[in-house]
């Protein structure tokens, strides 16, 4: 993070942190983000988080392990991050992951059934809750 | 809730209304969801929505459509559902929708990678949040 | 939605689709809004949705359902639906909910209430979980 | 929590402070609880909270000013609360404010549609976030 | 919103109330939150919940009180403001606590930290959730 | 969750991996769970995540790293977790970190303060997004 320059405490949110200026640590991950995802560009996040080498490189490694090769297809994988975006707000997510879903092959068609579910599902949450619905035996 | 005592009808949540004791609107409805899931009992949710019958009558078809065949797989729609139940933090959202995912062939090493990414995202979402990151151009 | 264009694969949120670009389907809608609004414009909402056309169907029939007329009065149902928005952290729907209550006689009065109430309800919430209180028997 | 042992006074949450044991300080805030609400009884709420006098002092407080006589009705103003208890999932208060709603008069029909609102406007939320639909001029 | 046009009274949200233009019982609180905080400016929070005076003079009452002199430390108390404030996506909160925080000292290692944490706990308050865990005796 | 039955590998949730019941690769987590915490115990977390020992290894390695020595002492670091686990509601996560936090020496006066603070900060985080206040240039 970049603390307040000078007398004007106040910067709360810093700068992206480009790879020419980046320190040999933030460098070595960046070159890992690239060569895993076989492109020529680091997005914004990670820029971003940078300020702090060591959560760049928990959540990078967290996220290599966890989006990579598995059960679940890659595509499945980025539906899933962005129905949990979607649902908590956050507006750089659903565009990230959206566009990696639309890389993966998403049709125009399953997005909207993913919108439609997500819409529903928190619908039927709160009505759930509201509700106080004990859990079925036979779903225990 | 405590409604007007002995006005059993202004009870809007607090039992659930059985098959035997409902109404001939909320029976059609029952026999609708059994038939449409080929099953012979209805879950709680559906019980304790059934106080207001036109609500009952329009959450299930939104359900019925949303979750109907398309272009996600019956599975993935169950996966999708169960993320966003977790990240809303609905107890019986995620034991029916779970138990539904099972029931369509989740396996356990799908769970677990499920959960390992509703958790990273609830993570990144966050700290995308906090840092106020720019949307990258290639992802507009 | 607008599927990835050529070979940048990337937009996740498209373009409102305006009535004259509309197909029959969707223009079929956008003239049920108008007609029951009694206006002779449509709301970014729903051109945004439109790209999923059964998205677009179904939840206006659900929102002419539900905010139609019947037990709440018309005010009091666009106050509810402001104060889950806020709740929500949702811009776009405190802005057309909100415009809707001022177009419904909500006063400068009313508003200040309920924005003292949404506060105040989300810390009390906060609190009650926090302390694990449990349920009063006279509130059961 | 565990707190610690034999220190009974730092404790902070775990078990409800009664009338015969409070503090005078806590024991006139319970009694100013119970004269304003035309009560003889305090709920669980307040209870608990009581560990803190400072807080048990402030949030009555507000409470007393938020929830009093206004520009919104009393039943509305429940409500409205509990919309936004639903939207937060907290059972204590949608319990205890339910059963406010219902001794001021809610009936179950009204109740049905609160449900049907607080449901879709947290569908809808979602959807104008998943969109990231633009805020019309004629909202501004 | 759209108020009613040239009822500028009645607007309840849209544009900041400067101190030139505030009525005595506005400008009395906007002198108090100076003098308490030993500046000369009023930040705009304030001077956008001032439409509703009664929510400014309380709001400003609690945040004086929680936030004074306590058992925890001014920075700390900013912290814990700054972590919910993310959890929440309140991107104003986030900015005017974070520049609190480094007002008091907090240093580019500590935000660093406070991220990885309320990163961390977004995730696991979520795998707990899913995972239905039972709470230890021990730490009851 | 009901899961295939028979299939005690299939479950990914429903019980405790109790040590004597722990794979090697299990056990040697949980043994440095034990170990870093100086205890002779795991607690319920561990082992219902237990189930994906890929989740576990990664869970447990991110709150060491996060959650251990720093710039923030270890009690400040507890109390952010409290407060992010009680604005999310993970009624387990606020138990246990709680727990942590008495024995790292929160004082009641301590807690009764993060109580007042997450409160009012839910409080004023919808009450900001609500009124769409611009962040402050001094805040930039």
């Amino acid at each position: 993070m970049t603390p307040p320059t000078g007398a004007t405490a106040s910067r709360a949110a810093p700068a992206p942190i480009e790879y020419a200026d980046a320190s040999p640590e933030v460098r070595a991950i960046y070159d890992d983000i690239m060569a895993t995802r076989k492109t020529d560009w680091i997005n914004n996040f990670w820029k971003y988080l940078a300020h702090d080498p060591q959560n760049l490189r928990r959540i990078w490694s967290d996220l290599k392990e966890v989006m990579g090769p598995g059960a679940l297809d890659p595509l499945t994988k980025e539906l899933l991050y962005v129905a949990v975006s979607i649902t908590n707000g956050c507006r750089y997510c659903i565009a990230s992951h959206g566009a990696n879903a639309w890389t993966k092959g998403m049709s125009a068609a399953q997005y909207g059934e993913l919108l439609g579910i997500v819409g529903l599902a928190n619908q039927t949450n709160r009505l759930a809750v509201a509700l106080d619905v004990p859990v079925d035996d036979r779903f225990r």
